[in-house]
């Protein structure tokens, strides 16, 4: 059966309160499957649906679900059964979970827990949100530098069950303190006598429990690692692994993206967020905006006579002020997403704001080109000479905005991508009815 | 020493053409390093850069280049070092590096290759970019199922340092078609007399040579893994590892965002692309807005009158159309990254549509609120009530917009993405227009 029929046949089996059933189907489906299917069932099927699943593949699931999905799962459990269910989740997923209680379901919960499992929870809960310390967990194969390759497979046989990963092996010394890493690929081929202080790399790529998550996927990445160990001094405290970083990577993408739409932060998915939580990351920079438009507005009123006599120049105002508002943003999203991914560098800044320059003419020209000839249509001759001007000037001013912006605000140690479209597009859009009102004023020969 | 350290001397030394030290520096560095140094030298530096290194490091350092760099660092290398150079590449970047060579250096290389680098290479090539074929390498560890555990391993000690990884293995039967995989992990832990048929799953996720990359790149994320099995019929042709679907993803993030904002897909990085793409790529959208904004200052020139009566209507325009905007692009850019994520699925629509009105009203009214202090203080009250009425309602139609636009355009079986910004915001704001001109012909009584 494919996918979306044991998807439809779950829904169904949920709706019939068919246990059996959805037991049956629920075996099908890997983890993944079922926390999204079971995401978009009412709070009460979810529980009766994950109830179906056993153990482990039921703390599994809960790792999959949604922060808010999480919540609502697991609202009505008995603090027993959610102890157990917990206790088998992997490091990182169970404290994340366990952040997203509230203070008086987590105190609870901590003692109904194994002695082991609440130590560890307590010493992973300590990092602060978007850190590798967060990230991270504590399950990894550290292994003593001067055990053989024999040794070390027979402790990889013994404990490589209960790990994060056994493909990356962490060498530490009598003390436990750090002192490099080999991969099971370069154990397993190596002879069996050979001490792993010889086959281990001491030039580690490596981060600090406090390293901002958006570093963490970014080394991953760049270095196509599989795991990156997380130190603490000289102490190996934790690992974070490639698929952590995929949903980070997709995570500040996903951010990034809102921000240049001036959306703040989300807590979770857009499906699951609230109402007022929607609203209020959208209406902060909505009602600022408002007020950046004012500009535009005094420079208008400031034209009127210009307007009062020649009115067929406000039929040009909105494709102007417009275009250059989009040049801008496409200039600031190139800007601000070179950056994010590290293709472009401060230092590059000069030689890309030239090449800017020039672009923003060739497209100032093609788009004034575009314009007068609806210029000298609508509007004769003279109008149509104003307006195309403007429009060189225009997209070449609105460029510069969108190139400048995200540097500035990087210097002064925001993110680059508050300049977002939005922001872009106010600034330019002043210049825009400066520019085209005071050449419309200078050609047509207007008194100020 | 630290990376940004050995980044600068490493640069002094090849501006020095201090052989030596760019050679010692370099064995310090790993492949990804050196790539992103080399990328920012100009071309011949990046030549004798390469051309210090160790033929493996050289080899791993070209796949790490940008494509144009890739070009640029191998344009004047004699065929027979360039073919050495590339059979030591790992063949999914073998193939991508070929398929940016001009037609007239492609077959000279082909020859010079050994035959079953070529063959294989032909093989890749065949498939269609942007597709799982083209992403994969067809260098993975198949090991026949009825193989016992113990001559697995003995297997992978012989062939594993040749593939791209022996974490997860392919099983096939001895006709050579695929039947399931198992971990490594999995066969480390089981004992050695098992069969491998006893061990693997059947129940596989794989992809076929067509499936598009996206695809490929949510699959490996959303399931975790490690590596995705690419099969054409019954026969497995190749894997597909974490670390490209990595680096798909960050792509199609870049693309989406550059789509948001009517930028087309740029062929490299930014740091690297032609003026004339950079141009290109912008041009064709910026002028079609050009005309779609002719509908905006065609609503302003029909109500010319009430303009004329109002001059100081004109003073609010800017900011009320603006707004219409920015909440539009907000509700476009939310639902365009919901899909590309998978959160919003089209069956959700309805339920979103609710929602966003709901949140279009609450902005509507505060931002109504705050333009109307605004609007009492600059032009009475009279104004101020038909600017305050004028926001909410735009604001809740550029909402609407915003979020119908991706699902239309999706429905017609376009990208959502091609929803951008820009589009959103000149259909908001002709929208935007009309209402306000409409509404204060209607409340202050003018004769249309």
């Amino acid at each position: 059966m494919s996918y979306s029929i044991i998807a439809a046949e779950l829904h169904k089996a949920l709706l019939d309160q068919d246990t059996d059933l959805v037991q049956t189907l629920a075996s099908e489906l890997t983890p993944a499957d079922i926390a999204l299917i079971g995401g978009h069932e009412p709070n009460t099927r979810l529980a009766s649906l994950l109830s179906c699943l056993p153990l482990d593949k039921r703390a599994a699931t809960l790792g999959y679900l949604e922060p808010q999905e999480q919540l609502a799962a697991t609202a009505d459990m008995p603090v027993e059964e959610l102890a157990e269910l917990v206790a088998h989740m992997s490091a990182d997923e169970r404290v994340d979970y366990y952040k997203r209680l509230d203070k008086d379901r987590q105190q609870p919960l901590l003692k109904a827990l194994p002695s082991a499992v609440r130590d560890d929870l307590k010493k992973l809960a300590r990092h602060a949100e978007g850190t590798a310390g967060a990230m991270m967990t504590s399950s990894f194969m550290a292994i003593p530098a001067y055990y053989s390759v024999a040794r070390a497979m027979q402790t990889l046989r013994l404990k490589g069950a209960d790990v994060e990963t056994i493909y990356q092996i962490y060498c530490i010394d009598t003390s436990g303190l750090f002192l490099g890493t080999l991969s099971l690929r370069e154990l397993i081929l190596a002879s069996s006598d050979t001490q792993l202080a010889e086959l281990m790399t001491e030039e580690v790529i490596w981060v600090a429990v406090d390293t901002p998550q958006e570093e963490v996927a970014r080394l991953i990445a760049r270095y196509d690692l599989l795991a990156l160990p997380v130190l603490e001094g000289e102490r190996l405290v934790g690992i974070i692994t490639y698929d952590d970083a995929m949903d980070v990577a997709e995570e500040e993408a996903t951010e990034d993206m809102h921000k240049g739409m001036s959306i703040g932060k989300l807590g979770g998915s857009l499906r699951t967020a609230s109402l007022f939580e929607l609203y209020r990351k959208r209406v902060v920079w909505l009602v600022l905006l408002v007020f950046a438009n004012i500009f535009s507005g005094a420079g208008i009123a400031y034209f009127e006579e210009t307007i009062e006599a020649y009115i067929a120049l406000v039929f040009f105002l909105p494709l102007l002020v417009d275009s250059g508002g989009n040049a801008g943003s496409q200039a600031a999203t190139l800007m601000v997403r070179g950056m994010a991914t590290g293709d472009v560098r401060t230092r590059d800044w000069a030689k890309l704001l030239g090449r800017e320059v020039a672009v923003a003419i060739g497209l100032g020209l093609t788009m004034a080109l575009a314009v007068s000839v609806v210029g000298v249509f609508r509007a004769g001759t003279e109008i149509a000479m104003v307006v195309a001007m403007s429009m060189v000037l225009i997209v070449i001013v609105g460029s510069l905005i969108g190139m400048i912006l995200p540097f500035i605000l990087n210097r002064l140690g925001w993110d680059p991508a508050t300049a977002s479209a939005p922001l872009v597009t106010s600034i330019a859009d002043a210049s825009g009815v400066l520019i085209y009102f005071a050449i419309a004023t200078a050609v047509l020969g207007l008194p100020v």
